[in-house]
């Protein structure tokens, strides 16, 4: 199953905090630092890997992943539930937005440019 | 539209990458990185503003959040699309692991408890 | 005593990592990811604390604040060295070129100009 | 110059804050944020090189470098400041806890046991 019904999701990570009380701490600031938070811990799992092992995590680096990817989309649904923000709609607008600053012929192999991206 | 087609997303990145030669940069490592270093610039909108504040972003900041939230999800999607993790799997797993972590009976209004989470 | 003597701890970093074989991680990208991991545990402290609880951290809190500070000091210590940056000096730079881009007259009591600083 | 007067920069950084009417905004919980926003903009200066290019950064890199090497400082030196923490004592009994937890001869060249560590 690869259709994420984020709705669905957003609903019950929704419920999960109003059963518990929990609403009053997730402020939009609370989570974004709780989701970067969860970021630096999957980092924290490749950061003296060289890039071989980077490739191939084992076992145990694998159900770790698991586990942090898991929180990181979580608290991601989080904040946009909160804040009102439709995830999807802001994907599809920034591949686009993407798609025009990064033109195949410009950007092509060209590890400088890419390097610079985002500075 | 809530139902966000995780493989299709993951495809279109995937192409992207492919027609620019950049699948050589997009090592877990790397990707990993590129994702916490998104995950900060969403903190950096909300770093000095107080609770009302971030409760309410203006116009100009919900663009820049807008654009912070797609570039964390289009990360953590093309980093699990690289190691062949299954986001959606791993997130009800996740849900199913705190509903028994957090019983509603200890969880609620609990903020000590809340607050020593994951330390 | 206050007056902290950079180069001895930086030679005392260099040669733990000598004598464990470790320089081998200790990448200028390496330590980065470190260094930033560590700036999140720190983070996760106060992640879910409010202004008046981030103020007043219990000593259990403080242990653990004493604890990232120390790993952030000696990352950020043992990149620069590995990159020969003169840290005390790229601080008096930024101490000058910060006076200069904020101004007491336009600056103070500025909330708005603080919330856009960085961005 | 490597002698750094912690105490002096502390001061310099109050000094600066109280002119511009700033201390309002540096609780422990902001000021954490914004460390760890000014090290996810160190990691940005890495995250897409190799090896390689990590060990030998142009100059160009290396004047960012230097910019965020010291606003990582200089928060981190204010946020001591704030909570009253003494970092070079937390930096001295750190060294000594890491010297008893990775002794030479376990620790020497285990990437395995490295990688491991703070997990």
């Amino acid at each position: 199953m690869k259709i994420m019904n984020i709705s669905e999701i957003q609903n019950q990570l929704k419920k999960f905090a109003i059963e518990r009380d929990w609403e009053q701490f997730h402020t939009p600031k609370n989570l974004a630092m709780a989701l970067s938070v969860e970021a630096s811990e999957l980092v924290e799992i490749f950061q003296w890997l060289n890039v071989e092992e980077s490739n191939s995590p084992d076992q145990r680096q694998i159900e770790k992943v698991n586990n942090e990817v898991a929180d990181i989309a979580m608290y991601l649904l989080r904040f946009c539930s909160v804040l009102g923000i439709d995830l999807e709609k802001a994907i599809e607008s920034k591949l686009e937005r993407n798609a025009a600053k990064y033109p195949v012929d410009l950007s092509k192999g060209n590890a400088q440019k890419y390097n610079q991206r985002g500075e």
